[in-house]
């Protein structure tokens, strides 16, 4: 026990726990093919199957120190507790600038399509979030500092590896960033189910897309900055639907609208 | 510490735990609404909150025992850990037939717009699509008895109070559910990667939305006997969406043609 906990100080810097395992198959995988620094793997002992003997082949190959573990050692290491058998110490995950977001559209070629999340608290909602991003093609994904999750091991677990693609930014103030994206020609359209229902929208061009927290939407400051509200139109008995899966269609009628007819 | 064991088993059956709690201030106050029998509701001793005294006017309403009990008690008999205060000891939640679901589409005099999930077996799942099935105007679910989460606390919780009005049917053999469907005029479309862009597809109509597990997709057998296969364009780096996001997407896509322009 003293060990373990000695070789945990050695290797993981305190205070960075938060932000330096990656856990699960999939998400372990994506973070060696994506050329992230992983410093460590810890493996489960005896672990041999095929997707396990990929990620060690991975490892190998970019000479990362291996070590195998006992599951207790695993259960103990692991924050999400579903590290399927495998966990990567990384570099600390890095936020990108808003700028970086720009240039991802422009390197594309394609009209700036960000995600502005106004204060998601759950780290599930904020992964699948950031994974949607990536599948819907928008160029990175905007955070505030306050009132909301960052970038833990839940949130870059349950993105499924889309952390190490599609850059998410974290900003002081939601409200003026959107004012300096004006400058840049980006339009914002504000989810909410008092807004005109997202098939009547215009959603073509560069695009900001505003989603509010779990609880209380978008806040009034930055729904006012917004050009447009949209809303999802809903037939049913309760409030609403869950955030993550409210950002999926909102953005899949943007793509719509997007590739008109293209694919 | 016996005490609190000796009430348990008086007041909740053995074994029926699993499908007898329901969790959190808007399921609980859901549950109420929807008319559900509420044996039991548990409140956090001291929470005098505006939902919280709401909650307590329909329990009186509906002359369910109320009891105040401790933090502690509370956390140690919810499943969900996320019981915001309050917890309501239901009957279990039943299972609709089939023909309830289609019953429910004639009642309302619109074509049947049904789910049929072949083994999603994360709860978190099951609700939020059981949720985006009640706001996308679905009539009921179809799950299948084996290989699938059922509904339990979690799924009950996610769903927000869908699982009051949205029936769900739970079959042996989805293939012979689908061929007997069909005889009522249903046509069924699959969610998989490799079918035509769902954009392109007509999706109006008497229509089955069939939708795979996390990690596998839809069975070999049911997709078969499905009638067009529809796939969300991704553009990004990764594998796929998440399970209940994707479902959002394509039911929306579904919404959408079916409304066509009449919102």
């Amino acid at each position: 026990m003293n060990e373990m906990n000695k070789e945990q100080t050695e290797n993981i810097q305190p205070g960075s726990f938060e932000e330096s395992k990656v856990e699960g198959r999939n998400p372990v995988l994506e973070a060696f093919r994506s050329g992230r620094t992983v410093d460590k793997l810890y493996v489960l002992d005896g672990c041999q199957d095929g997707p396990v003997r990929t990620i060690i082949r991975e490892a190998k190959k970019h000479d990362t120190k291996i070590q195998f573990v006992a599951k207790e050692r695993l259960d103990q290491l692991s924050e999400t507790k579903h590290h399927q058998g495998v966990i990567a110490v990384c570099a600390a995950y890095h936020y990108a600038q808003v700028e970086d977001i720009l240039e991802n559209a422009r390197k594309k070629g394609e009209a700036p399509f960000i995600f502005i999340l106004d204060g998601i608290s759950d780290p599930h909602n904020l992964g699948a979030i950031i994974r949607t991003a990536n599948q819907a093609g928008a160029h990175g994904v905007i955070i505030p500092k306050n009132r909301a999750v960052g970038l833990t091991p839940t949130v870059a677990k349950t993105s499924a590896g889309a952390l190490n693609y599609t850059p998410v930014a974290k900003v002081t103030n939601i409200g003026k960033t959107i004012d300096e994206l004006k400058k840049e020609g980006i339009w914002f359209v504000c989810a909410d189910m008092g807004g005109e229902t997202m098939y009547r929208l215009n959603l073509t061009g560069p695009i900001g897309l505003v989603l509010g927290s779990e609880g209380e939407g978008v806040s009034r400051l930055v729904r006012e900055k917004c050009d447009f509200t949209a809303s999802i139109p809903m037939f049913g008995d309760i409030d609403s639907l869950n955030a993550s899966v409210a950002a999926g269609v909102l953005a899949y009628e943007i793509v719509r609208q997007r590739i008109g007819g293209r694919y």
